[in-house]
């Protein structure tokens, strides 16, 4: 007796035999391979697409003749001509295994392909989004078993897809029975599985094969900014990003005062709410017009906030967090409607999920950046700090994560600074001061020339130098610091003390002048003494959140930091250090990962699976509430200090110059002194 | 060392022993004793009221003595003053056990009280509807474990009353941290069960104990009218009951002309739902009216329907249900919000539920009356047959149940005769005709005097006479069977043939003159030959629809016949039978279950298990379709004499007279022959 054939697929390695005539993606599934199909073996969707390998496989074990599968049938042939089936590829529904064959499954043809997520981080993830179309062969009605076209319909998901049950809303029941019968009884419907053993929920159904592409919307709904990605729901690439402006800014620059909005002004939350869908649907239609596709193939959008914003987009009103004890209405993910949240530029039939709270003062964004840089997988010691008008904090490893947030305040983006601006065309945003001559020379957004180079004037002609964003305005600080311009209190020497003229009096302080553009009608752009304690302010804050988790986790220092947020994409490490942003740790320790609450939101979106991990890790993760921890005032007041005033920073000592200067004076007009300690 | 003390509980019986102190809700909970409580235990709700019996019970072995009960406590002080307690009653919770004790749980304390239907019938129903209110104590936040006030509720209700999992919607959410605090961390909520596993839906919150009563809506929802009835969602109590006429029929009379609509009407469907949907609100707020309820208290609506109305009633063109193969959209039961039906006049939150459907022509409405009737629980071989535009049949006993429809037309409900008018004051509804003087006499609806009474006249001066309803028809048309001035074809013989001058010729044919009201301005009455060729249709169609279910049983005699709707209410089952409406069996075995849907939708309203079981049984009914059996033609044509061609009918024989005379002729003007066959 001849044994089966022997198949093994590439790149799982995985192999067996299967009696001749066996489809190559029968195979594959009763191997479980991870062979896509739509269709479910049809013909139709050509998502099935395998690559037979031929010859010697000598690592296999595997001789592959000619002939070893079947050859190219008419479903092939006909494919072949209307769409063009690449050389090589044959449809795994159709091929037949007749001989023992190596088959290579290309990227494109897995379900669960695996979406590398940049360059800097080695996490990848799965595609398992919520929303799939299936194809499915319904059985035609009978009168002598009457049952509805749902339940048939659902007996064909259940035999042909595996799937247990289904629910359809009205507008689903209002065309099932044309779109069958148009589709002669073939049809394509559009599930979304819930996360916690719902049924699968019919969103959608067209006759037929219907091919359209279905997207889904991640966004990330900031106090200040709301952005969104719009993602390809088959592989999780993003076809567009867009961002906007928060139009909640005009109630309250900052989140607790939208929420002194809401406390004095009855029905103000209503407008705030109302604004915030308002542009969201305007930020919807933008991605899709942009992408080219219709609104309709929009069919899950995925939210990360902070809790304000989270209570804001379903219309609940934030008072109570702005109270303690800060309770959340909900701190679970949410599951809704579309029309719940009366968003508009979807697919009617769309859903929307909100990824769980954390505490009523750390957000679905700060669980979105737990899902992204996920402390909970790490070996080592890891603070993760998103940046914003609200810092998050989390640290943790494999034992344990606690998360805090801290009340920063906009000034790192650039806002109660004196010449502060958003990170926009013209904006300054490298510093560097020269620790001799205290000459600064700077880079603007735009253009990629030093302000010393003689070209600079030229290149910067359209738009000018126009302010100073938020990680321009840590890098002065930080430069002054280093230049010996600012004391560790945080005091700016005058022009004495400082050795230069461009050290200025302001009243009783003092101002570095960065830039004076007055001669040709710009800016002068100075950093005052407003300004570092603006800065300061924001620092200690943020410092004190990280250094109140360490004293929780008994550490005094941490292996690895994450600077996460759009702001800390931008950051310089080294700044950030010097001003004490941050704890102590060798520079390429500290690591930017971007928009992290953005990648969690387009996480989230892609996988299902990803949802219910993060609701696990939200559950397990340790909330220090920094408004009644007992330390937070002390370690508030030693951050203040630039770096700090009671931890030492060694290794940040042993790479930069942090000059012991101080400033402690009444003025600088003749008898400053200028004193100087051992180092 | 002594035994704890021995409680009896009654009616129940059930006993055992309790350590003294232990209150008797707390015993009743331990033992399984149907006792209510929706606070809890905590002495606010007062539902667990019980009536404890002092001195010997030889029954129960129990010799109960003063104090077998703790004092009464401050709380039933407290609401005996504000409320007044019953004499000898205590409340479940507060009473401590302190002896051996008899405690009788009243039916008002029963949570599973049994409503019994009606004097007619032996079948109770258990109550346990979806929507039921439950007060919670709920933990405050706290900063240390910042779950949200949704969480808190959940962990409330699971620890409080066992419920495992809970959803709220987005008016839910938006209500929940006022309520909660409002009611210091109490409050009651509405939940819904779902009836296959789902989770409990919060439908509404309110701060505090909320004693406001909740109420459902059962509907009938027919092509003719609608019926609804208010209910008590506490104890079953129907609160008022109202009908109104469907506006549908403005778009057609019949099923089968509004299908006809919709299909030669683009937009026709949605208006006819727009009507009913109208109709069905405007009925909500007359019902609330009535029983001065405001509509927020309704929580649900439960809808049965035949299948038509059912698809109009969702939104779904019902083009489907008017050719074969009949498919329906749907046939499962389906639970919707209240939204998706455009119905306004209940709470916002509340739910829908609608009856599963049997088959494309046996609708939920058919269902309902087959959980009213439960054929699938009779010995006795039973049918069912719901009379109204289309006739609805059942025929089965344990071992199996059969249904079809069959197409009766709006005969048997006075349309399509000469004089025929709706079921209201003034209609004839009862006939009598002397089998030797061949007068008639009859009774008006509004009316208890017989036609004969010297004191009828001026009885009925208000209304008078005024046309005849659907039962008087029938009784018309056996009457005159049955005193030979019709024969078994249906013919009406002449004034000669017959003998009497109320026998008139009409063209042709020959009427029968019942009522003449000229002289007094009223109208003229008569049943004529197109009134018996209506009748002749309708009753053969309704025949032939039981006959076929027979012949699929492989009998040709039942045990028993029910006969239901409200048509059903009122027909007399002798005279019934004289026509041949029905198979042939003792009178007394055929009754009348009054409005079976009606009660089917009560039952499932008040019942989530009876929801479960109706599902269950409509899956396992065998579904004949008239359309295309081959027999039916046959069985209609026979079943077109009066009582009927082939089926002999001997116990209807046995006991009214059936002349068996013979107006074949063409017409009565001098040679008319009377014919007499041998009996």
């Amino acid at each position: 007796m001849t044994q089966d054939p022997l198949v093994v697929f590439t790149p799982s390695g995985k192999r067996g035999r299967f009696p001749a005539g066996t489809p190559v993606l029968t195979a594959a599934r009763q191997l479980g391979v991870d062979l896509d199909s739509v269709c479910g073996g049809r013909g139709i969707c050509s998502k099935c697409q395998v690559s037979p390998g031929y010859g010697e496989f000598s690592k296999h074990g595997v001789t592959a003749r000619e002939g070893a599968l079947s050859d190219w049938n008419a479903v092939e042939e006909r494919y072949d001509e209307k769409r063009g089936l690449a050389p090589g590829r044959r449809l795994g529904c159709q091929a037949q295994i007749q001989g023992d064959i190596v088959i290579d499954v290309p990227p494109e043809s897995q379900v669960h392909r695996q979406v590398v997520r940049k360059e800097a981080s080695t996490r990848e993830m799965v595609m398992d989004p919520a929303v799939r179309p299936y194809y499915v062969e319904v059985a035609e009605p009978d009168m002598h078993t009457p049952t509805g076209d749902l339940e048939r319909l659902a007996e064909a998901l259940k035999e042909q897809w595996g799937i247990g049950s289904v629910t359809a809303g009205i507008s689903v029941l209002r065309h099932l029975q044309p779109v069958l019968r148009k589709g002669k009884w073939t049809c394509t419907v559009v599930l979304h599985k819930g996360h916690q053993d719902e049924d699968h929920r019919i969103l959608s159904i067209a006759p037929g094969f219907d091919e359209t592409r279905l997207y889904g919307l991640a966004v990330d709904l900031g106090s200040t900014t709301i952005a969104a990605h719009l993602t390809d729901l088959r592989n999780g690439t993003v076809v567009a990003t867009s961002g906007a402006m928060n139009p909640q800014i005009r109630f309250g620059e900052d989140l607790m005062s939208r929420v002194s909005y809401s406390m004095m002004n009855p029905g103000g939350d209503l407008a705030m709410t109302a604004a915030v869908r308002t542009a969201i649907n305007a930020l919807t239609d933008t991605l899709a017009a942009e992408a080219n596709i219709q609104t309709d193939q929009i069919m899950e959008a995925v939210f990360v906030c902070n809790p304000v914003m989270h209570h804001l987009l379903l219309g609940i009103d934030p008072v109570e967090l702005g109270q303690a004890p800060f309770a959340l209405a909900t701190s679970k993910s949410v599951s809704l409607h579309l029309a719940d949240l009366d968003l508009t530029s979807m697919n009617p039939a769309a859903r929307v999920f909100i990824l769980p709270c954390i505490a009523g003062h750390v957000g679905a964004d700060a669980a979105a950046v737990a899902l992204s840089e996920a402390p909970d997988q790490q070996d080592e010691l890891t603070l993760v700090v998103d940046v914003g008008t609200n810092a998050e904090i989390l640290l943790g490893d494999k034992r344990k994560v606690l998360a805090c947030s801290s009340p920063t305040g906009p000034a790192f983006e650039g806002a109660q600074i004196s010449s502060g601006q958003r990170a926009a065309p013209g904006a300054i945003e490298r510093i560097e001061i020269d620790p001799v001559t205290k000459e600064p020379r700077f880079q603007i957004i735009g253009c990629s020339l030093w302000s010393d180079d003689p070209a600079f004037d030229a290149a910067i002609g359209k738009t000018g130098v126009t302010g100073i964003c938020g990680s321009g305005i840590i890098e002065a600080v930080a430069e002054m610091r280093m230049a010996g311009l600012l004391d560790s209190k945080g005091l700016i020497g005058g022009p004495t003390q400082t050795g230069t003229e461009r050290c200025f009096a302001e009243g009783r302080t003092h101002s570095y002048l960065l830039y004076d553009g007055t001669e040709t009608g710009g800016p002068r752009i100075a950093i005052t003494q407003g300004d570092i304690r603006a800065i300061q302010l924001a620092k200690s804050a943020l410092y004190a959140g990280s250094r109140l988790l360490m004293d929780e986790m008994g550490t005094d220092t941490v292996d690895r930091v994450v600077l996460a947020g759009a702001f800390g994409a931008h950051i310089s490490p080294k700044h950030a250090m010097v001003l004490g942003m941050i704890p102590d740790v060798p520079l390429d320790k500290v690591v930017s990962a971007g928009n992290a609450a953005g990648t969690g939101a387009r996480m989230a979106l892609c996988s299902v699976a990803a949802r219910a991990s993060i609701e696990k890790t939200v559950r397990e993760i340790v909330k220090i509430e920094t408004a009644i921890a007992p330390r937070f005032q002390e370690h508030f007041v030693n951050a203040s200090a630039i770096p700090h005033a009671a931890d030492p920073f060694p290794i940040l000592r042993s790479t930069v110059p942090l000059p012991d200067v101080d400033y402690n004076t009444q003025g600088d007009s003749g008898g400053g002194r200028r004193r100087r300690r051992r180092a």
